[in-house]
Formats: C-alpha cells, sequence, structure tokens
C-alpha cells in the first residue's frame, strides 16, 4: 500500500504544476533581485499546501472557473513574505539547510522583498473584485504581524501557558491557512455555511500543523529536516512540549527547566537591536530538557492536541457530499501529523 | 500678509484636528508596541500633506459621506511603514533630529510594525468596499517597494541620469500623492475625468514635493530642518542637484566629482548585511561637491524643475469651478517648493 504522501501527491500532481507555473509567472515582469529573492525563498522545499487548501477547497465547493491557479500564489507569496522577515527578526542563520535569505542579500533586500510579495498579493486578490476576499488577506496579514511581534516581545517568558501558546500559533499559522480555505470557498461562490465550515476546518489544520511543526524541534530527525533540533528553545520560543512540561514539572524538575531556559536566552541584544542572535545553548542543556519533557510525558500530550484539532478539522467536511476534493482535504489533515518534514 | 503656511494652516486647521483623532483611533485596540512605534514616527513633526489631499480631493469632488478621515490615514499609514523599514534599509541614524525607530526598538519591532501598519491600511480601504481603492493602494504598495529596491540596486552609481531619478522618486514619493488625490475622488465617486485630473495633479504635486525635499539636502539650513545636510550623497543617493551637475561638467571637475563620490560611499558591508552605514564623508568633501553644483547651476535647475511641475499640478485643477478646496490644493501646491522643511 502506498504511502499517504505518495496518494495525495499522485492525486494533485497536475494542479502543484499549475501552482508552480503561476508563482513563477506572477512574478516575471519584475526586478530581478525580487525574482531571485522570492524564488530562494518559495523555491527551497515548500510543500505548497497553503495554495493546495485554496485550490481544493475551491474545487470542493463547485469552482469551475480559471483563477484559482494564480490567486492560489498569493498564500505563498504571503507566507514567503514572512518567512523572510521573520528569519531576519528571529536572528536566524539557517532554514531547511540553507542559509537564510538576509545573509545572502542583506537585511535591507530581504526587508523590501518581503514588503513587495505582501503589496503583490492585495493586488492579485484585488483582480477577484470580491472585497470580502481582499478583507480576509489584509486582516490575516494584520493578525500575522500582530502575532510575530506578541511572539517577540514573549521570548523567553516562562510564564507563557497552554492559552498563550495557542494565540501565538493562530495569528502566526492557523490564521493565514484559514484564509487559504475560505478565500477557495468565496472564490467559489459558496454559500455562507460553506464558507464558514471551511474557515473551520482551516483553523483547525493549521493549528495541528504548527503543534506539529513544532514537536519536530524537539523529535525529528535532523538529517530528515535539514535544520537542527531545539531551534526553537535555543532562540527561546517556547512551545507546547515543554510548556506541558513547565505545567506538570515537580517544584525542583520546573526549577531545573527554568533556569536552562533563562540561560539559553540569557544574550544581550547587539548594538544594533537584533536579539538572541548569539545564543549557543549547549547539546546537554538541550538533551536535559528534552528528558524533562519525556518524563512528563510532554511529547504525547502534544501529538494528542495535534490529533485532536485533525479530528476536528475533518469533521467540519462531514457537510459535504463525498468527492475527490473532499478526500484529499481529509488526507491533507492526516498527512499534516505523521509527517517526518 | 500672513506667509502661505499659516494661510494654509488657518483654512485646514479643523481638518487637521480630525485626523489626527483618526490616526490615534485607528492604532487602539493593538499591541502597546504596535502604537508607540508608530506613533513615535507618526507624530515627529510629519506634516499630515498625504492624508490632507486625500481629503481636499475628496471635498473638490463633492464628497459628503463621514468616511473621509478614517481612510486618509491610511496614507500617512503606508507612509510611515515605509520610513520605519526605508530607516533601515538605509542605515540611518537620525531623521528629523531624532534617533531612528530601529535604534530604539531594535530591527525586529520595526520590521513588523511596519508590516502591521501596511496590512491594516488595506483592511481600512477594504471598508470603503471600493475594489479600485483598493487596487490602487495595493499597486502603490508595490511599487514604492519596488522603487527602493531599485534605488538600492543604484546606490552610489554615478551613471544614473535625470531620466533614472524621476522613475526612483516617482515610485518612492509621486505614486503614493498620486493615490491620496486619486482615492480622494474615488471616495466621491467622481467622474473619471476627475479622478484622472486628480491623479494628474497629485503626480506631479508629488515629483515636486520630492525634487525641492532632496535640494533642501544640499540647501536647508540643519537648525530648522534637524538633519545634516548632504545625508543623500554621504548614502550614496545621486539627486537632481549633483547629477545635473555631472552633466554639466568639465572633465576635470566631472572626474573630481565622481572621485569624492566614490569615496564616500566605498565602504565595505557589514557581516549582516547593511550597506553603507559607516559612511564618514567629510565636511570638506561635501562643501566641495555643494560649490560644484552650484558653479553649473545644479540648484537654480533644480528649483526650477520642481517649478514647473507645480504649474503643471496646478493647471490639472483648472477643470474644476472655483471653491475653498481648489484654492488649497493650489496654494498646497505652492508651498511644497517654498517650504523651509
Amino acid at each position: 500500500m502506498k504511502d499517504l504522501k505518495e496518494q495525495i501527491l499522485e492525486s494533485v500532481r497536475q494542479d502543484l504544476v499549475e501552482i508552480e507555473v503561476a508563482l513563477t509567472d506572477n512574478l516575471k515582469p519584475y526586478l530581478p533581485l525580487v525574482s531571485h529573492v522570492a524564488k530562494y525563498i518559495m523555491f527551497s522545499g515548500g510543500k505548497r499546501i497553503r495554495p493546495l487548501l485554496m485550490v481544493l477547497s475551491a474545487r470542493l465547493c463547485g469552482y469551475r472557473g480559471n483563477y484559482d491557479k494564480t490567486l492560489s500564489v498569493v498564500f505563498e507569496y504571503l507566507h514567503a513574505a514572512t518567512l523572510l522577515h521573520d528569519d531576519l527578526v528571529d536572528g536566524a542563520d539557517m532554514r531547511r539547510g540553507n542559509p537564510v535569505a538576509h545573509s545572502i542579500w542583506g537585511n535591507p533586500a530581504t526587508v523590501l522583498v518581503g514588503d513587495f510579495l505582501l503589496a503583490r498579493s492585495i493586488a492579485i486578490a484585488a483582480r477577484t473584485n470580491s472585497v470580502p476576499i481582499i478583507d480576509i488577506l489584509a486582516h490575516t496579514t494584520a493578525q500575522m504581524s500582530e502575532g510575530e511581534i506578541h511572539q517577540l516581545l514573549h521570548r523567553g517568558d516562562i510564564a507563557v501557558d497552554e492559552k498563550d501558546y495557542t494565540e501565538v500559533i493562530t495569528r502566526k499559522t492557523a490564521y493565514l491557512i484559514q484564509a487559504a480555505c475560505q478565500v477557495g470557498a468565496l472564490l467559489a461562490e459558496a454559500p455562507v455555511e460553506q464558507v464558514q465550515v471551511l474557515a473551520g476546518y482551516g483553523y483547525h489544520l493549521g493549528i495541528a500543523f504548527q503543534i506539529a511543526d513544532d514537536l519536530l524541534d524537539y523529535t525529528a530527525d535532523t538529517r530528515v529536516i535539514g535544520k537542527t533540533t531545539g531551534t526553537d528553545l535555543r532562540e527561546g520560543k517556547l512551545t507546547l512540549p515543554v510548556i506541558y512540561a513547565l505545567d506538570c514539572a515537580t517544584r525542583e524538575d520546573r526549577r531545573r527547566l527554568e533556569t536552562i531556559i533563562r540561560d539559553m536566552v540569557a544574550v544581550t541584544p547587539t548594538p544594533n537591536g537584533e536579539l538572541l542572535r548569539d545564543v549557543d545553548a549547549k547539546d546537554a542543556d538541550f538533551e536535559t530538557v528534552l528528558g524533562l519533557i519525556k518524563k512528563y510525558g510532554g511529547i504525547a500530550y502534544t501529538r494528542d492536541r495535534a490529533q485532536e484539532h485533525i479530528e476536528q478539522a475533518k469533521k467540519c467536511l462531514e457537510i459535504f457530499d463525498a468527492s475527490q476534493a473532499r478526500t484529499l482535504l481529509e488526507q491533507l489533515a492526516d498527512y499534516v501529523v505523521v509527517r517526518k518534514m
């Protein structure tokens, strides 16, 4: 039996080809530097999950037009803009095994190309002549930057609880995925109920996606994921496994965790305001944290939370009749929590 | 007789009060950091020329609704977002006599608040339910970032001619001012001819505004403008006075100019990609350049170009009957080239 990933890929091969063409075509008339930076970030192993969700949501709602692939690039552009700016904000060095864009083209070009992609997204959306679609994108983008600011302000804050965490990942990840599904339905001029149900599907899928992604930072095989495990912790980002462990730990273990976390993030900002760039946490410290997370069942708890959201996502789709699009959206939901990278 | 600035201010006092209220109100529900950074950049001596142009353009076209002041903040937010990101891109230290935002809040917060303001602008525009208005804003924003990228790529490039310069300032400044006037007309649901004519007015005013602004960098009294003269040159930005001088100079003088410009911008980028930050051009060199500009009439030529655009801007307004709004738009045009800061 083929594995889930291959099954999905086989069904969406043609869609993915058309999405790739649209991603390139919509950058063509612009300055070469824009294309270079945008392509570098977009064509380095992205899974096109956001465009694909938009295209499949539109199809599920009976869309028969030909603007779906073009509109779908908006979600990849917005995602790319966010990655460009976030890597800069985080002072990251590597993404998926490659040097980050700002280490190649410099901070100025990275900031500006991100701005350009944001603006270009809205311009592409405006061509639908649909104010609700534009409105969703504008609000999603504002929420995403607010989410990043929130995360920036709470770096290394050990008082962060599961509610705060959910708030951050909702803004950072779930809203954009929700928007992709909602916009697909709106493009198909679907009835309000279908739009809302797909928004719900996208929201739960997005939350599960980010929980699973954060979990990989503690469990992944570094040769597969192409980045070092423990990166979040080293950058002072507390995600669900460690938040849960902190919550359950004995006073003594909690103190051990807190000390390690404080040491990891306690670095002086550089003169130009970049924070935490030089965090050089010892691998031994990370292993200690991982051990404590496992001791309190943080990995299993996190996996269960992701799975719960996946079940809720799939439940949202029940109002739709059986179709290939529905099956694919269900499979994509399952895939999100089993993927290795 | 009152001077032009006071005459204008007296007529628009109430509008300016309402614009200030809208600027603050539309940031209220957001994170305190967003408000702090946004207010720091917006409430440090800005002239509100963009919101005012939108409000007056709407009024000239007979607008009677109550969304004009709210919508007008979009142009100040977009402008502020651009300033935040550009100061970072330029590695600037001071703006209007104050330390730049990124030196206070750091690069990460500055990038993110800029993103937020961009997104918030589109969201406010979407409330008009007018796709053309949103479309203009999205395209203007994309053009502005492309313009900045273009400028970044041509730093210290002595082959820049007047055409290139006009291209850069069109994207960097004129498009947003043009958009403000156009959007005012669209908000008033003005006929196409009026929309086009106000776009023309905004374009010429914007070009004149930037030419005059660039000229101040060579002629201003530093105590009034609150920044050092010669900043553009030190950052490798060639503006009209020096472009004109390079064009007219004898071979010997041209070589002198080229050598000084090359020395001014010849600095190694820092490891994190920031360019030209450490340009520490000698005042004597700047005085030499200024002397050569004056020798070839670069100041007078530049002033004439700005004045020409002002005449064209005012000519655009001739299709409108006399009204207070028309008079104010004419006065604003005149003010742009006589202002001292």
